[in-house]
This record gives structure tokens, sequence and C-alpha cells, in this order.
């Protein structure tokens, strides 16, 4: 790994990405289409000096223009995606453009300019409603239930299969939700918007006892790192690791955390149900084994990701308004 | 199931079950590219007395034309795809485009058109090289070794998430390869045109102790019918099953079988390897104990299907000049 290519290095992991692989002393360039990325994400990155990072702004729909992009990289993240599993049957295309076709095209880019090693950001969604949890990595063959979940799904089946055909090494993190610093949606982003809109009460979708699981973004990167400088050493071609804490919390304890870090007692209005939304799994909570297992663990509990990322928010007010 | 659309109308296993369901006194329209199927595999539904048959030639990438034609239908086998698993690395876009964005383009249009209900040709080359043989429908979360099977899993994918997102119900058929009258691409077929140009020697692909499953086609309908008919019955959204028979054989035993039906004694050529080409799977064996409980059970052995497709290739020797 000597010069990176990032998809999506304008969004939250993106942005947090590009900027530990500069400070790490690597090349970077980064590659965002801007449709939910934030320039001032990147202010950090572009501002350093010594010019290790290049900004690109393109779309993983133009192959040509993404091919030229990645030229003399070797190593890819891709983390460009839709990421929004709430929404997907209002727009079932995006999820096949932006996630599926997507990371063909970053397979086909690769393929052309002989990058050959890629760290893919999949999602503990592909498991559906999970028959076992903790859910290992493998687990029995899931039922997808999200259009997001499939087409991540779809991503790591063209991961593993351009690792056999064309002698590709791939990295697949099927992530909890992440939080933390510059974390743009998701229920803390939510609530917290609810929160400063009207204090005195406060909407919660499903009936609160959704149990769920979070990562800090930190310990994130910290494990994607730590999993690619070991794959190197073992001979597998597609290294999958569950990343996320080995607990999790109902959206009732979040609650409970956000507000009483914000000081609120606001009314807590339930739209009722186990469920948020259709697609919703209700229990989401992966079995980290496999990547504890290689030395790595991580630093922050849910609970103090949860308070990091209201604090973020708190200090960058404008993220709110422009979601 | 009162009308019923067949994607892949004028291929192999599509022109069979437009057959069926006509003798089941259905009313069909037939869909196809023509740029695998073959118009005289339905010559017998064009001719039938009575008007049941409608044939419509469009490509599946086509969305608009796709909904009109489906239009009245209520049920959709969706069987048109690339359906060749060898070639993957030398056109990948061809298995993202003919099975991921066609299978997501065949469920739009049963959006639009109000059609809920779809069987769906799957593989069992979606489990990859399996950790447990024989394979059952809940083995270990595969990791996909071709460019076919991931397709194929990205279609299983979006059939579950809008079965889940939309109310639809998928049957879902995870093949072994198919035998059978129509055949028109498998081994029995390359060693049958090999025998015919040169009788006195068989060039095979490994070194021939790839084991490998086999299923008639009369067997694969009757099963398809058998679930769907099960299926209404069932409150799932989504019925997954493996179709095959219980046993497998080597590539040898085959060659065996292939030259004694023919009467010949030709010199076999091995290229050598376990595996005959990048991705083949040397052992695929599917437990196939799910749909057997049901109380479907194949009439013919691997056997008798090799046989079976020997005498049709003989009597159809035009299908091995337009290959």
């Amino acid at each position: 790994m000597t010069r990176v290519f990032v998809t999506g290095a304008a969004g939250f992991i993106g942005s947090n990405v590009v900027d530990r692989l500069l400070s790490e002393g690597l090349e970077v360039v980064g590659w965002d289409n801007f449709s939910t990325g934030r320039r001032e994400f990147l202010a950090g990155a572009l501002a350093r000096p010594g010019g290790r990072f290049r900004l690109v702004e393109g779309d993983n729909l133009d192959l040509p223009a993404l091919t030229r992009a990645m030229t003399g990289c070797d190593f890819v993240f891709h983390l460009a995606a839709n990421a929004d599993v709430r929404f997907g049957t209002e727009h079932p295309k995006k999820d096949l453009e932006q996630n599926t076709v997507a990371t063909f095209h970053v397979l086909e880019a690769m393929r052309a300019t002989g990058a050959r090693r890629l760290a893919f950001s999949s999602t503990g969604s592909i498991y559906g409603e999970a028959s076992v949890i903790p859910t290992p990595e493998d687990a029995p063959f899931p039922v997808q239930t999200s259009l997001y979940g499939a087409s991540k799904l779809a991503g790591e089946g063209l991961i593993s299969a351009y690792a056999e055909g064309f002698g590709f090494e791939g990295f697949i993190f099927r992530f909890v939700s992440i939080l933390g610093e510059r974390y743009t949606h998701g229920h803390v982003f939510d609530f917290f918007r609810q929160l400063r809109e009207h204090p005195e009460r406060l909407c919660i979708l499903g009936d609160g006892s959704q149990r769920k699981s979070y990562l800090h973004v930190d310990d994130c990167l910290d494990a994607m790192l730590h999993a690619i400088r070991l794959g190197s050493a073992a001979p597998r071609k597609v290294h999958i690791y569950n990343l996320g804490t080995a607990e999790y919390c109902r959206v009732t304890d979040s609650v409970g955390w956000i507000c009483a870090h914000l000081g609120l007692k606001p009314k807590f209005e339930f739209t009722g149900g186990d469920r948020g939304w259709i697609g919703d799994n209700p229990f989401i909570f992966l079995d980290t084994a496999r990547i504890v297992a290689t030395g790595w663990k991580p630093k922050l509990g849910i609970r103090e990701g949860v308070v990091r990322t209201l604090d973020w928010l708190g200090q960058n007010p404008g993220c709110l308004d422009r979601s």
C-alpha cells in the first residue's frame, strides 16, 4: 500500500480514511461525486503540505473517468455507496447503481489499471434477519431483507469472483452502524436534530425495543488497517471480517444516553411496531471473534461513541442543515 | 398462476417450461432476445391451436418494452440468463448485465404491472467451493468463485429484498447442471460434438476427477411446479430449494457412459489439474432434502439423463452447428 485510491473520499468514513492514510505518510487520491460527500471534510487533507493528496471529482458510473483517476494507485478503499438502508424501497435503482454497478466499475478500473488489492465497506445488513446471534461471518446463508443489503451482497460477490478470476486480494468489512466525527446520518443524527428543533418531544421509529450495534469510526479505521496489514501475510484471496463491538444496545438505551448528555427530558412518541421501517432488522449483533483473534479490539464502547458523536454534531451544527 | 410470463422462453429450460405450462392449460407470454434462444424450440408452442401462447421478442435491458410485454401476467418464470459459467472472466460485464441488471428489470417490470409472484433459476454455483457437501440451502455463508455465481447471488438478493419490501413471493431454485431435450451447452454437448468431429480422441478439461451433479429437465420442471403449487399455502415470502438428484458422478464416469452409448473408444487427452477452468468447482453436490421432504423426487438418474441428452443431440445435429 503506497498510493491509495479512496472512493467516497468526502464522506463520513472516507474522509476519515483519507486523513488517517495521509497521517501515516501514504499518497492518497480521493474520488467523490459530492452527491452526499462534503468538501469541508477534506479541508484538512487539501491543506496539508507536501502534495500527497489529490482530489478528483467524479462518479463511479463513469468508468473511463474512474479508470483515469485510479491510474498509478496500488490499493483501493471502496467506500462510496448509497449508505441509506431505510429508504431503499423508495428508489430501488439507487442501490443497484450506486452500490452494485459502482462496485463492478471499481473492479473493472482496477483490472484496467493493474491495482489488485482493495478494501470494501460491506454491512451487517447482509445477514438479513440472522438466525444466529451474535452473527459470525460464516453464519447460515442469509435471506436478504433490504435493497441496501442485497446491493452490498452483490458487491461482495463481485469482489470474491474477481479475487478468484483475476488474482485480486479483497478485504471485505461487514460494519455495524458507524458513529463518530463527520457522522452524517443515522439515529443519533435524527434524534439530535429533532431535539434541537423541539427539545420537549422526541419521535422514535418503532417501539424503541430494537437492538442495534455501533462502532466508533476510529476503531473502524484501526480494524481495517490492522486487517489489511495482516492480510498480505495470509494466503487467502478474500478476507472477510465483521467489525463491531462486543455489545449491543436498545434504541431506548441510546435515547437515554442522548437525553442525559444533552440535559433534556422530552416526551417520547413511538411510531410503534418492532421495526422502524420496512426491512428494518430488529436485532443486529455481529460476532467479532475473527477480527479480535487477530489482535484488534475496540477502544470505545457504544455509549462513548454516541456521546462523541453528539459532541461533534453540537460543534458542527452546519451538518444538520445540509442533510 | 393463470397468465404466465417466461423470460428466456426460447432457451433450453424456458422452452420446456413454455410447453409444460401450455399443456396444463395456462396462458403464456414468451419473452426472448434470441441471443442464444432458438425459434425452433418454440415451434410447437406457436403451432398450438387456441392462441394461448404469445411470443414477444425483446431484451431484459429494455425495461419499457419488458414492462409492456409483461402487462396482464400474474406469474413470472425468470429463466433468461447468461448461463455460461466457464467464460465469465472473458466478459465480466455480461454476467452483470444479463443476470443481475436483467433480474432487477424483471422485478421492476413486475412492480409496475402488478405481477407479484416469480420463479428464478439460480444455481448451485452460488455456494462457491462449499465447505459442507452435500450442500444444503442454509450452508455457511459462501464465498463466490465465479462471476456467474456472483451474478446469480445478486439476483437472489434482489428477489428476496423485493419480497420483503414490496410483498412479492419468490421461488428461488438452485439448479445443478440441467440435462435433456433442447440442451445446448455443457459437457455432454462438448463431448458429443468432439466425438462427432474426431471419434478417435476426446479432450477432457482438468484431470477428469471433478465430481458434478446433473438433473434431467423434466424432473427440474416437475420440481419447480410442485414447489410453486405448495408455495401459495405457505406463509413465507421467499422459498429457496436446491434441485438435483441424490447422486453425483465424476467427469470420467460420464465420459464412460457417453462412449459406451455411442460405441466409441477414443483416446483421452486430459488438460490436467483438478479444475476445468478458473473458478471451476471440483465438487458440486447439493443436499435436496428440503424439496424431497415436500413429496417431489427425480424420476431419472444422472446416467439416464446423459443418455437421453445424447439421443436428443443425435436426433438434432443442427443444434451442434449453431452453438
